[in-house]
């Protein structure tokens, strides 16, 4: 969304549902009139399975999770549409998102039969399927950003071509439910056999389409793609699949259904929902993989409680965790707690990467053994960053601490942000750490055969406000500062509005003020970042003691109408070491501002210098400090950082492989080493990049 | 062999024949003799096929490679059986390959069904074929350890059982020539097959064929093995396959058939085949492969001379340089010659680890990126190694020059020698320079499904004494430092033995005792190892000058029996730094003592120590030096090295996976390291180890 066009968020809203109006489909209708009276449309899609629906919230005021009953939930979501993103870091790359990524997607999507492959089976295409077995699911993943778009308010044309596709998607299920454009026709024999099981995507897919359907129900009502996925669970799975004797056994394969179905279950109310997210995570003895390391990988079939760390498919890990923590959020099982506490402990202390990426290997793209994190090399798929933000968002939901919120930020900044280029055309599947084009590799691409990355960052951006607070039966919280405009309520039903002025995260000064609809004694929950070392903060004009870095800062007050909250976070650039046993990053640093990681990319460093004979010079007597310049023109607009760095270029041992260790220093040149923030590398011309740096002590 | 029980290499040989004799097997005569009358022996094994082979030198007399005629060679091999191996490094290594590691195999292999998979096709077993489809391979590389065991004289009784195995191998060739276990009966249609050439390993199971052949032909002057491989390539292969409109094309897969037909054109002189191993390397555009990528795995298909670098699979991508380089020695090609220098210096300035292990990846058992040369992961095949040390054995025939032999040195000793433990009965298919047993692996095994490293140790042991000099038309080379005795003579005709009496690699200090027939002006090229930084030479007690590291010392004088060369290497620990780019490296050593490199493990570190928490002490005022003891009952007598270390074990980052850079030093405690050279590690409990180890310098 642009402010320069100068319309707000609302009349988007007014917009969205006079569009819709329009095409006499049933939105602006609440459900709490629509329960007596199911969806009753003129269009073609199918209306039937009128399961009843939750009323609290309404469709329109459910966040990203619908936590209102949750008995282990301690936060509860904001809707998307309550937060408006003002002008600044985010809307940039909101507007790039709505304005060229999902239509530019969504076009490539098309033009690669994925769409095609759903209208073949309604007789509107002669074309062959194309895409592998997990092609619906890129479908879906770009219509729930479109349903994200449109909770917005934003580009409420939208709603047209989602209309559209949708038509075809819900015409091609089968009149037994199922849906699935790959294991019908030739491929039918082969559906939900335990080997299409493990490999097959089905449920995979099945997950993606119910996110898809809740995001775009949560939009606009319209009932139509949540019913058909509510068909594929009641009428296929849970008639014929599941435990007991007389049923047959389920395999989650790519785990994304568990956490899918806790949130049907959400808004159903259906136990068997819950109950059937809770089976596919416990495993059934019943499906035995053909290698007993494909649960490993596939991260499931055995029970999640006997997890004990992170490995196999870094995406399939981190999905099966936020089923596994919406699980919790339901049942307050604990050694489902017990069980996540353990793998976030993991995640943290040998696992995820500096950007809040995760995933070492390539190969099985996976997590590798604990502290192996190499730059180059990294996996670090986008995918995976965004089920490292899922996961963390629930692990926060369940506890309010602040350290969840952090991962969610390290990850967003950097590991998310760094997967779309910045005109919102190109993808990473990879985000490594370093990287050098002469091997060949191509990092962006607007086309992947497997395009899983790129539709699941622009849903993860059009979500990008249900993740700015939270409320709890305490009062609110912040989590994530930009430019933005919150027009929600306390739990305890008084209104409230909070308006965020900053210039985040070029600049650590927040200006955050509060309109309640009437004086109210809350607590204001401001999250204090982990990476600051200090924060200092006021309310109209006062001091405010017990800021802790990585905590949530309690501000309990009777607040009123214009109370103002100033908060200056130091952003001091800040060099990180890593673990030792991170064998790669031994003798190197990173450097950090803010949230943001920030990286060299050569072709910011002199002529001539190669960036694998450059070294940061933090000698006793270098005295050296960042130097930081927003360029207004570069990237989109950044802070640059430079510093004193060292060229060893022409050291004599240059050429060598290995050579014989000598005390004394070797030859260098001073230099001015420019760095600019992960997130926008490999955005100009192809050069060597790295995240971890040398450092020169002479 | 075990000098311990007193007898000689000469009895063994003796006894050798006279075993080979009473079972009435034409061994004993040589082709000179031979030519006119075909082999007649007795035995069932067909002995058609009569092609000539090279009469010079004798069947008894060719080396490792037979370089006699090869124009573009500069040196020349010492048969195996003029270098009697004594009491020492490499009598020890190899006694344990002859009595423990060659029967056990065989046991191995027999157990596995890799003989009856010869056996069911000729009515013997009515066992299903079993393994992996280069599973011939592997009978044949065992064939060839004991073949070049016999050519040493060692345990004559091998032959029985060589011949056993023969005997079915070639009763199931089949009419045309071909000769497989795989791609018969039900799997016949596949035969040759383009993506049976890609992926089924009929050339590389006949290139082993063809090594195993040559070198019991080469133990016993027994044609029957390899005039099988001769029909296969005439009959077979020649018939129905190569360039031209009439033939089929080939596509070498796995490149290893190559060097053997080179080899084989040595012996024959037909020049088809030394034609086809040029075609072979030139690759057929003919044949695609369905993936581009495939080229670069199967390091074949596009011309050999279009390689710029190595890439793809490792032991491939050796195999491919060596048969490029047996075929310059032919024909002196100069674009294969241009190629191999240009992948050589990629060798050595970018992919080799410190040990002489290549290939980076365990996914594709390949090359990495230049410098990507992780340590816990690294893949270094044994097999891999192996072919390094083949490749540059060519290389330095090609040359006389010394740089070639030092990669020899650093592979045998370190890399290979790593891949059979020390009882001979386990081996290792990856060599990794870093290793923690809590992530699961383990790495020493007795058996492979995919068993190409274990025979492929035994035969490159059992072929040691053809590696330890070699002549040219100026004198003699030594390449390897034991005690030994070679028996041979000079290009010129002179007899001359040579006499070796020394430590090492324990000591640095040789003696040499040269006896020629008699009195004799010739060069006597002595290894200076690029390792040691100063070499005393002495002939009779009188300096010689111009010893320099990493070159051959030529030494021309009129040699008398009895003359002496001492020499001294300087044997100091060496601290070696890698390359910057190697990334794992940085800030860290690894430890050298003569050709050895030494490692740490845990479990000869102080109690309660961890080997990751640990750096060696170099700061300026440690004085750090080495400590050296010889401690004759570990590992099967070793040198260990202790050095000042520092254990950060309570160091305040400990848990921590980033934090804040501190220029300050941090918390450790004193502790003495012990090293151990790297192949003897895992040869003990599981334990963690490392070959590069950080420092400290506080």
């Amino acid at each position: 969304m642009s402010s320069k066009q100068g319309f707000s968020r609302r009349q988007f809203v007014s917009s969205a549902i006079s569009t819709a109006a329009a095409s006499c489909l049933p939105i602006g209708r609440d459900l709490f009139t629509d329960l007596a009276t199911p969806n009753s449309g003129t269009r073609e899609i199918a209306q039937d399975s009128p399961v009843v629906l939750t009323t609290t919230p309404s469709w329109r005021d459910q966040g990203i999770l619908n936590l209102t009953k949750s008995p282990y939930a301690k936060l509860r979501n904001v809707p998307a549409h309550a937060v408006m993103i003002e002008n600044g870091f985010w809307a940039q790359r909101r507007e790039v998102n709505v304005n060229k990524s999902i239509p530019s997607m969504g076009k490539l999507l098309e033009a690669n039969g994925r769409m095609d492959n759903f209208r073949r089976l309604i007789g509107k295409s002669p074309a062959a399927q194309r895409g592998p077995v997990y092609s619906d699911s890129d479908v879906y993943k770009w219509m729930e950003a479109a349903g994200f778009v449109l909770q917005s308010g934003e580009r409420p044309e939208l709603r047209t071509a989602v209309d559209k596709i949708a038509k075809d998607v819900v015409g091609a299920q089968q009149p037994n439910g199922y849906l699935n454009t790959y294991f019908v026709r030739e491929h039918a024999a082969e559906r939900m056999e335990p080997k299409t099981q493990e490999w097959g995507h089905e449920l995979y897919n099945m997950g993606h389409f119910l996110q898809g359907a809740t995001a775009y129900y949560r939009a606009t009502g319209d009932r139509t793609l949540l019913n058909a996925g509510i068909r594929f669970v009641n009428d296929f799975l849970l008639s014929d699949f599941g435990p007991g004797p007389d049923k047959k056994p389920l395999y989650s394969g790519h785990p994304e259904m568990e956490l899918a179905l806790v949130e049907l279950y959400r808004m159903t109310g259906d136990r068997r929902h819950l109950d059937l997210a809770g089976y596919l995570l416990a495993g059934d003895s019943r499906i035995h993989v053909k290698r007993p390391w494909d649960d490993v990988y596939h991260f499931c079939g055995t029970p999640f409680t006997s997890r004990t760390h992170l490995e196999g498919h870094a995406v399939r890990a981190m999905y099966a965790c936020c089923g596994a923590a919406d699980y919790y959020l339901e049942t307050g099982d604990p050694a489902y707690w017990k069980t996540l506490d353990v793998l976030w402990k993991d995640l943290v202390t040998s696992q995820m990467y500096v950007t809040g990426g995760v995933g070492a290997r390539s190969d099985g793209e996976a997590f590798g053994d604990p502290f192996e994190l190499p730059n180059a090399r990294a996996y670090g798929e986008s995918c995976a960053a965004i089920g490292n933000m899922m996961w963390n968002w629930r692990m926060l939901a369940a506890t309010g601490e602040a350290k969840f919120a952090d991962v969610i930020e390290r990850a967003l900044y950097n590991g998310i942000n760094s997967g779309m280029s910045l005109d919102g055309t190109l993808y990473c599947y990879r985000n490594p750490l370093a990287f050098d084009p002469s091997h060949g590799d191509k990092i962006r691409n607007d086309w992947y055969d497997t395009t899983c990355c790129p539709p699941n960052l622009e849903r993860t951006l059009a979500s990008l406000p249900g993740y700015f607070y939270s409320t709890s039966g305490d009062g609110i919280y912040l989590h994530l500062f930009d430019n933005s405009e919150l027009d929600w309520h306390l739990e305890s039903g008084g209104g409230l509005k909070v308006r965020q002025r900053t210039n985040y995260p070029w600049d650590g000064s927040v200006e955050i003020v509060l309109t309640p609809a009437e004086p109210t004694e809350f607590t204001f929950f401001l999250r204090i970042p982990g990476w600051t070392d200090s924060a200092q903060v006021g309310v109209n004009g006062k001091a405010v003691t017990g800021a802790t870095s990585g905590q949530y800062l309690p501000i309990r007050r009777r607040w009123s109408a214009g109370d103002v909250i100033r908060v200056q976070f130091n952003m001091t650039p800040q060099l990180l070491e890593a673990n030792a046993q991170i064998a790669e990053n031994n003798g190197r640093v990173a450097v950090q501002r803010g949230p943001l990681v920030y990286c060299l990319e050569q072709i910011d460093q002199p002529e001539g210098v190669a960036l694998k004979d450059v070294a940061l010079s933090l000698g006793p007597k270098s005295g050296a400090q960042f130097q930081e310049e927003f360029q207004k023109e570069l990237l989109g607009g950044i802070i640059v950082l430079r510093h004193a760095g060292a060229d060893y270029g022409e050291a004599a041992e240059h050429g060598l492989l290995y050579f014989r260790y000598s005390n004394e220093a070797r030859k260098s040149k001073p230099l001015s080493l420019t760095f600019i923030p992960y997130y926008a590398w490999a955005n100009r011309t192809a050069t060597p990049m790295q995240v971890w740096t040398p450092i020169s002590k002479t």
